[in-house]
């Protein structure tokens, strides 16, 4: 498959997509980054134990010397103090300007390799290597790096982008199959914001992707990732387009926010924020009725998760106003006019969103 | 005096010169900055006593919000663990991405304030309005603000640009007399780097200088300054001629870290680095003999120490090995070639290094 350009000047990289990639990662980082002079692996005890070896092999077969960093994971490990800990050991291993970091994981080890890269020592170079679903499609791609504050989602982070992103699809046959569908959620997303085909292939052929075909997973990536490439590649630091891939994600980080991140998987916390968003669209006529219903059915199907617990809706409305996309109080929605295409509604009244999410106690 | 620019497209600002500034902050600031909704001050204890209310007042007058976030403020406070309670801080206030972070204080107010400002909410605006003669000659201007690390001085940080930079050497006036000198070193760096005219000034205006007359200061000040926005303008990132503005810095932070930052002011440091950095180029036969001599002339008449500890020549050897400008464990310096002309040298023997230090014991 072509590798799928971002092009941002003197920040442009490619992602590759391609089965077995892993076993020659480090050739191909050595052809995207020529300078570095060593690696150093940032993943997370799960995939550590699964692909680190491999991966570690393959950049010491291109000449790497190759330390590795291992941490907890999960959403509650995506924190300050970690990657304190990680710039911790980047120091005691004399790392310098020139060492490269590799994330090797989901969007949480990602999220936290890219931030610790962009600021240890002003910056040094990362490339990312996603091991999971939601990583592949969508948090690998676009330079959004960050950890999470207790009280909201990356809301300390940068704008960093990686060298490349070396996506193999074979590794998502060790992902557990929660995290697989959960992923899935933002392919959905990515039909419903800018691919119309996408998303009627995702209604056709749900039984494809749920059956692990290996055809249908790399059209999820490739449309995915390639749609994300081009959103980021004209809006790299979300001033204007980029702002509709957070569709879903302003009542899914909430969702997170209230329940302490541990309950719903980031991909199903947008799933239940796209159909809340989707409703409230609706609701506002926005949308022609009909549109919420066909992007429920599409979700249900996928096995992914729709209702919204009535035990936080109250924090999820709280969560909101702390959001980073709120400004001085009024509420941000990027919300479906049609299958394919959302616009930006920058004053939505709290009533109207509250009125949607008890909507859910029926 | 007409605004010293920092061209650097759309990060370009302007560093405004002005004693009496600070009463007409707020007004400028709305000039510089039109879209902040709202202002937090973000100064140490004892800058925010003396100006604090002073700020707050011009700030409310241009009809701005303003809060006021304080924190001990010394070196041994430019931590990851206070810009964190610095974030919290702000999450706690509702600050959003349109909320202007004021740096009211020296190198370390606006050191660390500026990386707030990168990483909160993945960048928020700030401007600089420095106080003490090391913030308003260097720091203050080119964008690198960080945190420093036990093991390392700037260690976590960000290429961040302010919005602009506001300075009233009237608060100098209230600056204890150490600190004033010592923020003097960065002139004379200044001299040594770029600029002859105003080393064979400061070689003549000492005693103006050190009677902290207006004009003397101002001309440090806006020579300094100027110098450095010229040279951040062609190279913000320091990937070229940006590195030269770290001569004396080698030596002087691996001092810093050697003596755990308690025991000599940044510019006291680095007036150390320079003299045993300019000794170094003359033992490398790199400049003719007496330019050490010349130097250590006007640092000694300037109240600058100049003899580095010789209990700490071991530890400074060892945190050189740790400075981001090393690399794969070789020395690299920015050394004099003659007064106003500088060049990098990439891989000193580290017995050079040593030797030079050991000079320090005669």
């Amino acid at each position: 498959m072509r590798p799928i350009q971002v092009d941002l000047g003197d920040r442009s990289y490619s992602i590759r997509i391609e089965s077995g990639l892993l076993d020659h990662l480090g050739a191909e980082i050595r052809r995207a980054v020529p300078q570095p002079s060593r690696a150093v692996i940032v993943t997370d005890r799960h995939v550590g134990r699964l692909y680190g070896p491999r991966v570690d092999r393959a950049l010491r077969r291109a000449g790497f010397p190759v330390d590795r960093i291992t941490f907890a994971g999960g959403e509650r490990n995506k924190t300050l103090p970690v990657a304190s800990a990680t710039i911790d050991r980047l120091v005691a291993l004399g790392a310098d300007r020139h060492t490269l970091l590799v994330a090797l994981g989901g969007g949480i080890v990602g999220d936290l390799t890219g931030f610790v890269a962009s600021i240890y020592m002003r910056g040094i170079p990362f490339v990312q290597v996603p091991t999971s679903m939601l990583a592949q499609v969508d948090a690998s791609v676009g330079g959004k790096v960050a950890v999470d504050h207790p009280r909201a989602k990356n809301m300390i982070g940068s704008f960093y982008q990686p060298r490349g992103v070396f996506t193999d699809p074979t590794v998502l046959r060790t992902l557990p199959e929660r995290e697989y569908i959960a992923g899935l959620a933002e392919v959905v997303k990515s039909g419903m914001i800018g691919n119309p085909d996408l998303f009627a292939w995702l209604e056709r052929s749900a039984a494809d992707v749920l059956a692990h075909s290996e055809a249908a997973i790399l059209h999820c990536i490739s449309a995915a990732a390639g749609l994300k490439a081009a959103v980021c590649s004209r809006d790299e630091r979300e001033t204007g387009e980029r702002v509709i891939l957070n569709y879903g994600h302003t009542v899914g980080h909430a969702l997170e926010t209230a329940t302490g991140y541990d309950r719903f998987r980031h991909g199903e916390a947008v799933s239940v924020g796209m159909d809340v968003e989707a409703r409230l669209a609706e609701r506002l006529k926005l949308c022609p009725p009909g549109i919420a219903e066909r992007q429920r059915r599409v979700l249900a199907t996928l096995g992914l998760p729709i209702r919204c617990p009535r035990a936080v809706q109250r924090r999820i409305m709280e969560a909101m106003k702390h959001d980073k996309k709120s400004r001085a109080g009024r509420m941000r929605f990027v919300l479906p006019v049609r299958i394919g295409e959302v616009k930006v509604v920058p004053d939505v009244p709290q009533e109207e969103v509250w009125g949607v999410l008890q909507g859910d106690r029926v």
